[in-house]
């Protein structure tokens, strides 16, 4: 039976909006913002949207559809029920995560104006405020051009292509859940909603993968999916922190210091599995020779760039040179992963220590191949923190592909931290 | 929004009913179904099931559920709009194809009994019957029984892994519709009733064919489908009509010209595209031979046995020896079709001849290697008349594995019709 009602209202609709709550964000943000809430709540920061692809983003994505999307993301608040659950659901093993004050602004949070441009094939975006709110722009925005740019492509697309392009992503993904079920052990979150095809693939990726991978599906990153579909919300903290620490430190040696203040701060509110290091900013190995002993305390880290390999034996050397078993340490990998590169990582160092996987863009956008002239491929777009306190951010990374910064600053972090060993490896995401 | 009253109905159904209509059957049924009617009204025949496989179906189909299909299908009546359909629709080109007095004898047409009894891993299934009515068993009978037996399968299957398969079928099918696409002036219909995965699943074959190859794709032998999806209805007539008009033939000299006597009695009623000749019954190098003038007026041959390509050079020859442009003629191949193969004789013909391909069970119920053990693979099970007032009917073919009946039986025919020349084809279905 047609429910008439659903068919009535769906013809009225202005918009279809890719963002419908504040919670359809990563898990980190909200870590982090209440680490910056608490540590660094006056700070100004630019986040801008980077293409580093040749993708003409302008080109393909109509403006006012995109102010449209914007403007709707700034219509949201935190609902009663997300509140809720925010302040009443278990993350990481421990209640009540977020802070009474830190909710009682969150639930009060608006999002701050954007800026959109367009120049040429690409449009300029930016958003700038306060960094507790700011921040908060990083997530839609990329994923309201990647939605976008997804229904532009296929806007034109009859109703059994759709269904059929549809049927070919999940058995895409489901051949790649065959390949990660027999691996003994697994542990893998989706890190996947910032580059994602849309959000309902999105969702239906983490429910496949759940029910594929049972208990070796950790959780997903997205905190609305996690809510609505009962799953752990997963994330830890991200670049921006270093970068905007060491933006706003006031001399070289403050900058030095910078990346550890960010852990020194972290570890004040967190334990446990929460306490990642991320340490490729500025260059992985620099990082870890300079890094004070009680880092080396820290559960685990993430390997976000550079050869995964690599990093992941500089981790472990690291730890033993610190008298630390590597088997009781957690590596994270999640940069740029696929089931193949899972499966072989995961064999080469399942007997060596820990380890879980974040897979982002080829979980929830690997559309390779199904539509002509690649378009609809993910593309690498990020929204990075560029500016603080009206100094330019810098990003050194551990694959020069990713380096962020004007020159004159980027060599002076370079004398700062040290060369970094850099490895360029072509950006798929 | 859920419609509840959907819900609350959904979990009322007692029987899941795999037919539920009297028109989901094959168009030429009712074709050949008036032509009886009207020619051999009173002759008694008996229908039974034939698995030329190995597949023991009584172990995977429950002997209950099967009843309760079978069951279901003897409380069928035609329903109003089903008659109005076939009273007022245009099939062929040609108004009133149904003649008022099959319509009134229609409208009343209520299934007679089966007779089903487990054998081993078997089912013995027969109908017995007036011919009008009980030839009506045929195709429900084994699209009940492919049906249960996929569900079977599919019965401890997860949501999304049962969302996966279905994915990967329609991603199979597409692919093969991209085949077709590129075929030039390509004229395919969908033949895939009797063996097909499910209902739904036809219903959505026939969709996707209809979108993907636009005017080539020119109907559906389905008649609920052609009807619900506005599609043309398609077909002409079977081996049980020769089949059946030999059996009841008196003697040698009648049983000879039975095959003819068919097309005589079926020209009565048709003409243009429904003058399909089907000469493989007992041999179709014998046939063809001893074929009197008039047949050679005939608008077409169906290849449905033994090596395709041989059985077109045979037709193609025959109607040169008739003095016939055969570029006039219409072949149609409905013989275990796939892509690959209607590919290869699409450009082998397409200057000699026209063409047209009736796609069965690889259209319809191609889950090959979807599931592990075979579990899903269409088999060869078909339901044939097997006995005309009280004498066995045979079938020689031009394939030795489609031949049916008695040893005694098959020697007679094959002294009165010659040896033919039969190639030893495996059945894929």
């Amino acid at each position: 039976m047609v429910d008439i009602a659903t068919r009535v209202h769906n013809t009225k609709w202005k918009i279809d909006p890719i963002i419908r709550s504040l919670l359809d964000t990563d898990f980190y943000k909200l870590l982090m913002c209440q680490s910056v809430f608490k540590h660094k709540p006056n700070t100004r920061v630019t986040f801008s949207l980077i293409n580093r692809s040749n993708i003409p983003i302008a080109k393909l994505i109509d403006e006012i559809q995109l102010r449209e999307q914007l403007d709707h993301v700034r219509t949201l608040k935190l609902t009663q029920g997300e509140s809720t659950w925010l302040r009443g659901n278990t993350f990481y093993g421990k209640k009540q995560m977020f802070r009474p004050e830190f909710m009682e602004w969150f639930e009060n949070l608006k999002l701050p104006p954007y800026d959109l441009e367009k120049k040429g094939d690409q449009y300029n975006l930016s958003f700038e405020g306060s960094w507790p709110e700011v921040m908060f722009w990083e997530i839609p925005a990329l994923s309201i051009i990647m939605e976008l740019r997804s229904r532009a492509v296929m806007k034109n697309m009859g109703r059994f292509e759709l269904q059929v392009l549809y049927a070919q992503a999940m058995t895409k993904l489901w051949e790649k859940i065959k390949v990660l079920k027999d691996l003994d052990k697994l542990s893998i979150a989706d890190f996947g909603t910032r580059r994602r095809h849309s959000f309902l693939w999105q969702d239906w990726c983490v429910q496949a993968m759940r029910e594929g991978l049972g208990a070796s599906f950790t959780g997903t990153s997205n905190c609305l999916i996690a809510m609505r579909r009962e799953v752990e919300a997963i994330g830890s903290n991200g670049h921006e922190l270093p970068m905007v620490y060491a933006a706003s430190a006031k001399n070289d040696s403050e900058l030095a210091k910078a990346p550890y203040k960010v852990f020194q701060d972290w570890q004040e509110d967190h334990d446990g599995n929460l306490l990642i290091i991320l340490p490729d900013t500025y260059g992985t190995k620099n990082f870890l020779e300079k890094a004070p002993q009680w880092i080396s305390n820290w559960t685990g880290i993430r390997v976000d760039s550079g050869n995964p390999i690599e990093g992941a034996k500089i981790a472990i050397d690291w730890w033993k040179s610190k008298g630390k078993n590597p088997k009781d340490k957690l590596i994270i990998f999640s940069d740029g992963l696929d089931a193949t590169k899972i499966k072989e990582l995961h064999y080469k160092f399942r007997d060596k220590t820990k380890l879980a996987f974040g897979w982002g863009t080829l979980m929830t956008n690997d559309f390779r191949g199904l539509v002509p002239n690649k378009a609809l491929e993910p593309f690498s777009l990020v929204c990075k923190a560029v500016a603080a306190d009206g100094k330019e951010t810098v990003k050194l990374s551990d694959n020069p592909n990713k380096t962020l910064g004007p020159k004159k600053e980027v060599d002076r972090y370079k004398k700062v931290f040290g060369n970094c060993d850099q490895l360029k490896i072509d950006l798929i995401v």
